[in-house]
């Protein structure tokens, strides 16, 4: 494959494990990484270990501390800008510092910036994919950062690694708007949804028809917590007792304190999770016929269950059975958020430059079923 | 997607299940099937049930008995022409017979016919994808099957199920032809390598470097054995003490000495398969470090082991692990060859819509590595 290159939209765990993962891949080229601080560009490819080692002290956890503020979403978007707002939400706590400068800002190839979106938006003429590595802002955050690429007049790939099935409605409403632009968007395209549901839609080829899928998860998370702390709050939004604002609204102290009501072991059943539409966008099987679960453990790097997604269904020839992939216990979710993430870029790219618009979801660049 | 018209060439076990299985498609139309003998063509679509009822009994093992006649392969592209030679191999048993005529020409959809390929290519028009249904020919059968759809100015897909590397690098040699010409070739779009390498593809995602890949199968095919005489066939050259040549030269009593001496029960190691070169091809591994093997039951249809593929690497952050793919043990060989090949085929038209032409293994179609 041709050379190409990316930006990294948001450094958090996330956005840093994927640029360090980019540099095992040849055909990947980092040229931008940007958060709410600053922006670092460089079009001969990023000094990643540089940027790494600069800021490793430097993880901005993004929203963890501010959301409180925030009720309509209406100022999500300048949560990159570096506003008063932000910076606010910063000298609370939103960043660790270990130095002069903030987040990306602690690299000495980037550059303090009022928008820093705004920057990659500008040199998106060279850049061929966008990785918008932003788990845990508001739920239009996403789509109206895409407006913003649109705006922009940016042609390309954007990708995300979310895991919520609104977004991909708000995303699926500006279809027409990237087919016109030339935008290839990829949604969901980390562990869960995108490696699973991948796997899922490629287990499901031995089946006419699918009756289940089962996609049961296990995340050891001790080591990995603080660079985290975006997922977890995530994570925890799909318990019963919670959604997605009244955990943004959590401040640390209460996730620890839910953590510590389950003895670091937290299990997930019948979770709200954006692979049942994916596959059902797929065409692999109805939405209600997809169950996701999974057990996070933040007290051992250990996993707590082996990861799993079972597919059942029926072959032609009149059998019932399952199929099954399962992650080796010592993957780590960095590891299989952020290959996948990068497998599916790579695809976008291509699917970009053959001339294919819209949104897609990881199931869909899979065989067809 | 929008709707897809396919062919088969070749109605042995492989092109028949592909008809049935794509009944349960509905992005799916077979608008023509043949074999040595004669053509059907419908563009409203074939009635398959009436085709299948009809030459159930007629099943044309191909070049199963002819093969002693040809050891110069120049004759091979004749084999679907009915003329002389194919006749002769004909009455000597290689279709088996049931009624006034031979092979698909037992449908009232069919009409007999001095070249059936000829009669596809000159439907091409209406043809987005031709699937080659002939597992057991020459090697060069299908790259000079290919130069015929060429000559014949055909744009489309063609796809086909064979697990030989050697045809890959014949189909190579063709890849700017097929670029000219707008052909998009998928080879080895069946279980093994197409299911599997894909399944593999996936798992690599979780490393940065894959260090070991096994796949192992199990195949149990006791009531599938009368029309899949020519995957045994296939199978029986990868044991070491014969190659293609020689499997094609056995007679069917000398098969049978075979699977006796066997007890029914052949179990195959390191084989000589397409797979490893596939996966070298999508960038997963070196070739050498892909390794094949398997146990084929003809004597039960339980299957003798559960088909497995293990992937070994190395994740970003320095662990090694295993990701793993198993198919149900009553899902059978030819659920998981027509699946995949139909899906792979759906792959294969959207991307040539695209305009994405040349030589594509399975694995390349996953997201990229």
């Amino acid at each position: 494959m041709d050379e190409i290159t990316f930006a990294v939209v948001g450094t958090g765990g996330i956005g840093r494990r994927a640029l360090e993962v980019s540099q095992h891949k040849d055909a990947l080229t980092p040229v931008a990484a940007c958060d709410r601080h600053g922006t670092a560009i460089d079009f001969d490819g990023l000094d990643i270990d540089e940027l790494l080692a600069a800021t490793e002290g430097n993880i901005d956890n993004e929203v963890a501390t501010d959301g409180g503020e925030r009720t309509d979403g209406s100022r999500s978007s300048a949560e990159l800008r570096s506003d008063g707002g932000a910076a606010t939400a910063d000298t609370e706590g939103g960043v660790k510092q270990h130095g002069e400068n903030k987040g990306v800002v602690a690299s000495e190839q980037a550059q303090s910036s009022e928008d820093s979106i705004q920057d990659v938006i500008d040199h998106g003429d060279g850049i061929d994919a966008v990785l918008l590595a932003l788990p845990n802002y508001e739920h239009d955050f996403i789509p109206r950062t895409a407006d913003r690429f649109l705006e922009g007049g940016y042609s390309g790939v954007m990708i995300d690694v979310l895991k919520r099935s609104r977004v991909i409605d708000m995303l699926d409403e500006r279809r027409e708007a990237f087919e016109d632009a030339g935008i290839t968007f990829i949604c969901g395209a980390g562990a869960t949804p995108g490696l699973l549901t991948g796997a899922a839609a490629l287990a499901a080829q031995s089946f006419v028809e699918v009756t289940e899928i089962d996609i049961h998860w296990g995340v050891g998370l001790k080591s990995g917590y603080e660079d985290n702390r975006g997922t977890v709050r995530e994570d925890i939004a799909h318990l019963p007792e919670y959604d997605i604002d009244t955990a943004r609204n959590l401040s640390d102290e209460e996730i620890e304190a839910i953590i510590d009501d389950h003895d670091g072991v937290i299990e997930f059943e019948d979770m709200e999770h954006a692979d049942d539409i994916l596959l059902e966008r797929a065409g692999i099987c109805d939405a209600e016929d997809v169950i996701v679960g999974g057990i996070l453990d933040v007290r051992s790097d250990e996993k707590p269950t082996t990861t799993t997604v079972s597919v059942t269904g029926r072959t032609f020839d009149g059998e019932t059975a399952t199929n099954t992939f399962q992650l080796g216990d010592e993957t780590s979710m960095e590891a299989n958020v952020n290959g996948p993430a990068l497998g599916y870029l790579q695809t976008g790219v291509r699917r970009n430059r053959a001339g294919e618009y819209g949104v897609f979801g990881p199931a869909e660049l899979m065989p067809g079923f």
